[in-house]
Parts: C-alpha cells; structure tokens; sequence
C-alpha cells in the first residue's frame, strides 16, 4: 500500500474570485460588515470555489467509524459495543447525523473501517474494515504502517466520490468509543501539551475518569517519545483507523480544490494533522463550531480558526457541521441575491 | 385610542409539554446534554406549543419601518432618506431580510410607520402611518400618548395576523435612522445605565460619532427625568414608532402564546420593555443573536438571555432572529425524529 499522493500539492484558491465577492460585499444594501461572519464566509466560500457567486447546495457527509483498542483501559463512559450498535443505528437512520443529513438534503455515507461489535453488511454502510480494531496505544503503536495507509486512502475514496457527485461542500464526521482519548493523544504530541490541558469528558466522564484518562495519554506519550513534527507517526501510534481517515479526506479535498466544513475536537485534530502534513490544506478548511469538550479550543487556537457556532454541543458525528450548513446557505444566499445601492437606489453612508 | 389589551395576562407555558421533552431528550441516541443549546430550546419550545415534539415550519417576519425626529441630531452614519429607500428595497425582494425569508419559506409582511421620505403606497407593505417621524426626542418627547397606543396596536395587529395564519413562530424586525439612538436611550433610562456604556457605532458611526450619539442621549435623559419603573413613559418620550410597536407585538405574543425569537440590540430593547410592562412575557422570548451593536449583551445580561448566535451581525431588520430559524427547526427534527436508546438497541452510559 502506497501513499504516494499524500505528496500531492493541494489546489490554489483563486483570489480573483474572492476579491470580486469581497466587492460585491461592500455594495450590498446594508452598512458595510453589518453580516459579521456571513460576509467572511460568503468571500472564502468564493475563493474556494472561484465563483464570485458559491454555492452549497450540494453536501456530502461522510462518517468514519471504528474502534479503539484504548477502550481497555476504561477511558469512556459508554461501553465499546456501542460502535457498532451507532453503525447499525446510522444504517436505520436513528441517529443525529441522519436526521440533520435528511433536513438539510444532504448525502449522508457512512464507512465502517472496523468495529468489535461488527454489524456485518447494512444498507446506506459501505465497509471498508481494516481490523476489529485500533491496538491499544497505551502499549504499543495503534496501527501498523499498512493499516494507516488503508485508513488514509479510504478517507481520500470518500472525496473521490464526493467530487464524482459535484459536491460543493464535503463534511467528515466521527464515531469511535474512546476516540477522544485517541484525539486528545495526538493533540498533546502535536502542540506538545500536557494531557491535563487537552483530557476532556468526552460522552460524559466524571472529573475521576478525566485525570484517569490523562493519565493513560500520559502513559502512551511516554511509551513512543514521539516529537510534533512528524505527524504521519503521531497518527500511527496514537490514531483510531476513523481520525487518519479524516486525516486522509481532508488532504485529498484540499489537493481536489473541495471546501471543507469541520466539525468538533476529534475532526479539528485530523485537521490539524493534515495541515501539519501539508500546510496549504488550511486554505480549503471553514470551521463549524466550538465543541464543549474543552480541549478544543486550544486546538482551534492552534490552527488560528474562529468557527461560526457556539452552541456547547459535543457528539460528533459531524453533527456540529451540519448545524452549520444552513449558515453557509443563507451566507451564499445573501451575497448572491441581495440588490446592490445602486440597483435599490439607496443612498450610501454620509 | 385605548391601550386596555395590555393589561390582559400572559399566557401559561405547558410544564406537562416541557417535561415531556425533556425526557425525550435523555432517551435520544446521543450523550446526555451532547446537543447542547438545541436541547434546550426544544424543550422550551415543547413548553410553549404545549407539545411534546415542537414545530416550527411556519414562521412570521413583521418589518416595522419608522423615521425618528432625533435623526436631526446628526446620530447616524446613513441620512434619513434611507429609512425609505430601504422601504421600497424591501417592497422589491432587495433587502437582506427578503432574501432569507424567501430562503426559510417565512411569510415577510413589512409595516410601514411613518417616513420622512414617503415612499407611497407599494406592494408588500401595509401602510400604518402614524406620521412622518417622531418628534426629536432630544427637544421634547418623541410621540403623544395617541401616537403611542397607534404603535402599540400596530405592533399588536400584526401578531394577530399571524395567529389567525397558525404561525409557529414571530419574529420582529425593523428599519428607522437614528433607531440604535433610540433605543440606546431607552436601555439606559431603564437600566439607569450610562450613555457611554449604551451608545454604539449602529450602522458605522467613528469614536466621534459615538462620543456625540451619547451625548444627545445625555442631554434627552436629563430633559425628561424618567424613571426605570415607568416602561410606556419611557418609550414614549424616547422610542420609536418601530420600537413601540415590537413592544406591543411580543406583549401581544405572550398573551396569545405565540413564541417570539429576538433579534439584535433594538428588538431586545423592545423586548425588555415588554417584559417590564408585563413580566410573564419573558417567557415567550428566545433570543437569536449576540449583535456587534456593544451595548446588546448589557441588555441580553438584563432579560438573563443566552442567544443561539455571536456572529458579528448588527443589520437589524430582524436579519439575526432569521438566520437563527434553521437552528430552531434543526432542534426540533433532532429532537422529533431521533431513535431513542431502546428503539435502536444501543446500550447506555456504564
């Protein structure tokens, strides 16, 4: 298995596109910057997609599950099992990320990359499993070389189809018991914090199970040594098979030219990740909303991104993202349909 | 003119429907509290429809569209003729509130109050003309007890409107030069707060700009000696034909059970009128958006709101409360169409 496009150069982002949008801001009937953060939006979306006017219409949602041999060590407050019952709950459509996909008309994949409770084939799963699971990284590495790259390709597969299918905005989400461990891990490696600051409650630990789960990171931070600057190796050793393929999707949406909107922590960190692996991929990212989970924002932080929403929600799924979408509708829809003063009449600032 | 419908009561939240709700809401395939906001404003919207799955497909936007005498005093960076420019931009689709209501399928209806540029009859706006504008509040009081109760009613009459077309949910907007002046003298006759703390750049107002706006408010807060604890007086030596007519529309609201969702600095200067005239109107009130406007979080902390939105808008026109809508009905498809824990046989918390 080769990951040869990883060393791909990413898309340019045209800035005549985003300087004609930024323009068109300024003479829309409304006081300049009135739309706070719709308005950034709107110009970014225009550079993404070098169109004066962008578009959102068509979003893909791809949801990464798998498991995580760190569960062993008691660091969640749900059982393991649940993985996979969450797989079977996505192929039913219970699930959040279901029900936003179904409101928002989006199109909703998800791709087992490997469960211990394995649902076996499902409608609406594609199953891509490379193991039952991750190994347990609090005693040795997660993965093996080839398991990551499976793992990346198939983050790159699903922008592959997305970009088969025109979409204009592709959205990767997460379902993974203990996969906050495994997020919180890499962001200590990366930005070479302690596991203090980046431990959070994740489904709901209590404050005992917090420290307790800062306490295996800080086990496993130690087991491998590893320093911030090779990120492919942070993401072997301390990843789930879900976070490199974020990892890998991200890259490949950045080298294909597809905005991307990220969702909470877990997705953060694969972002940061692939930008620590190549850098321009940060061009082609907007940020949905600051997760509750507290480590976040110093992720966020890291990546200098100022997300749209602050609703205290942190379930992943890519469910912060698609709460999101909407605003970057109603983004493009002002930009693209608002009369100018000069088409309204209207007289400008004194 | 009588004003004797404002005394009539509030009426009652449904507490059975909220519990319901919130009990829902810890059966759902997801963390408890994992949907943060989106969970609770289900829940208070169950409380308000009186049932447990909540909906809010149909939704008003009433524009009220007023000149203000204070204009005079040189407070805005936008001239008078806008109030009515901006009417006719509304009558033709323009404006950034008849995008997004043509976007969320809302029912935009928009009142014309009175403006010193007439812009006659047009279609889409209803003609309420009280007069051409206030009176410059910073000389004498902005309307007469006549003019008051005409606004009051106006603002009611809408609410009406939208009760007899079943609406889900109101929104309040508006249009006036000069309004944050408005209402930022109103939020510190109130609050007893200063000018300097209250006045803001509203439409783009520079540090001098603002130094003066505080002090025409100043000098107005001297004049007419008004107390907190008289809410009708305040608002009719210092509002506006716009401002009083949100007040009668959310005191309207609350007394026929119609959920209101707030939009920036002045609406939520109306609403806290409308609270102080009536307590129990508090709690039909959802709050949208934190506006750029500085003095709206003085406010929002008065009325304990949280809004959903810090986007940096500060359009007015009821342009945060729209934007605000998708996340409404995003809650309340979550909270509606989710599985519970026992439909999809997912195991709970350890």
């Amino acid at each position: 298995m080769e990951n040869n496009w990883l060393d791909q150069p990413c898309a340019a982002l045209n800035e005549t596109a985003g300087l004609q949008a930024l323009e068109r801001q300024g003479q829309l009937t409304k006081p300049p910057g009135a739309l706070g953060q719709l308005e950034s939006v709107a110009v970014i979306l225009a550079a993404m997609q070098g169109a004066e006017k962008p578009q959102v219409d068509r979003v893909q949602i791809s949801i990464f599950a798998a498991d995580h041999g760190v569960a062993a060590e008691g660091v969640s407050a749900f059982p393991q099992a649940v993985t996979g019952e969450m797989v079977k709950n996505f192929a039913r459509g219970g699930a959040a990320i279901c029900v936003l996909a179904n409101s928002l008309d989006a199109k909703l994949e998800v791709v087992n990359l490997g469960t211990v409770n394995d649902p076996g084939d499902l409608p609406n799963v594609l199953r891509a499993v490379i193991a039952a699971s991750t190994a347990n990284f609090a005693v040795e590495p997660a993965m093996t070389k080839a398991q990551l790259a499976l793992a990346l390709q198939a983050g790159r597969d699903s922008v592959l189809r997305a970009q088969q299918a025109s979409v204009q905005l592709f959205i990767g989400g997460e379902m993974g018991i203990a996969n906050t461990t495994s997020a919180a891990a890499i962001a200590c490696a990366l930005l070479q914090e302690s596991p203090q600051l980046l431990a959070g409650p994740g489904t709901g630990l209590d404050s005992h199970g917090v420290a307790h789960k800062a306490e295996v990171i800080a086990r496993a931070l130690a087991l491998h040594g590893l320093s911030g600057d090779e990120p492919l190796d942070v993401l072997r050793c301390l990843g789930g098979f879900e976070i490199a393929a974020l990892t890998g999707a991200y890259l490949a949406a950045a080298q294909h030219g597809m905005p991307v909107l990220i969702d909470g922590f877990i997705t953060t960190v694969a972002a940061m990740l692939a930008v620590q692996i190549n850098p321009d991929v940060r061009g082609w990212l907007l940020f949905a909303h600051t997760s509750a989970e507290p480590g976040h924002q110093r992720v966020l932080d890291a990546l200098v991104a100022k997300p749209l929403l602050h609703l205290g929600m942190r379930l992943g799924e890519g469910s912060g993202a698609a709460v999101a979408v909407p605003l970057l509708r109603l983004a493009c829809s002002l930009h693209n349909e608002m009369a100018t003063f000069a088409e309204a009449a209207v007289s400008g600032k004194i």
